[in-house]
């Protein structure tokens, strides 16, 4: 067991980047990031929390399209500066899209290419 | 097929997060960021390249270790700022500190757990 457990957010001026995976596939569903604050209210609730880098504000995943992630495992790499969840994605997909994951295009021969479908109609989600 | 290939880099300063998955397994590797430079070398040599921020160089994985990456399939996220690596890993671990995964620990009870098992030793590698 470790005895230090601090994170390392001086790298990215506040953040440390997260990547989500799905605890049940090993599917990489997207990537995030975390503030101080993300990070406290994900270990408080269990369902992944986020620092919006577009809103600039805390960013609780799923609270408009009711897919919440709920986090199974968290993982800290060797840098201290990047955490790894493995969550529950509630409702299927993790992408505002509509896909799965949000890494729905593949790259081939030049260009990327749609993979997969999505899950849901984001204007049916997001209304 | 989507026409439009470019990546956004202009998020972070010119670079754009790569997570590294094992193509085989799906084991989350590690992070690194490339660059344009980093990412054209990737494509045209099929082996990972990344920026070194500590070094502020291009970054040929592998190339003290020879624990190279060969780069499977690549996928790009839907904000297209962050892309996915599916690799084979030369070597069997991707970590400098001869973890198979840099994600070599897991929170635990308010605690940062090891787990698994250093693939090699760090002092053997890298004389």
């Amino acid at each position: 067991m470790e005895k230090e457990n601090s994170l390392n957010f001086t790298k990215m001026g506040g953040l440390i980047p997260a990547i989500v995976q799905d605890a049940a596939s090993g599917e990489v569903l997207m990537l995030a990031f975390m503030d101080p604050q993300a990070w406290d209210r994900t270990l408080a609730t269990g369902e992944a929390h986020y620092f919006s880098r577009s809103r600039r504000t805390l960013w609780h995943k799923g609270a408009t399209s009711g897919h919440v992630q709920r986090v199974k495992e968290i993982y800290l790499d060797c840098d201290r500066d990047t955490v790894l969840l493995k969550v529950e994605q509630v409702g299927g997909a993790a992408c505002h899209t509509g896909y799965r994951s949000c890494f729905y295009r593949r790259y081939d021969g030049g260009d990327w290419r749609l993979v997969g479908a999505p899950v849901f109609d984001p204007k049916e989600v997001y209304k």
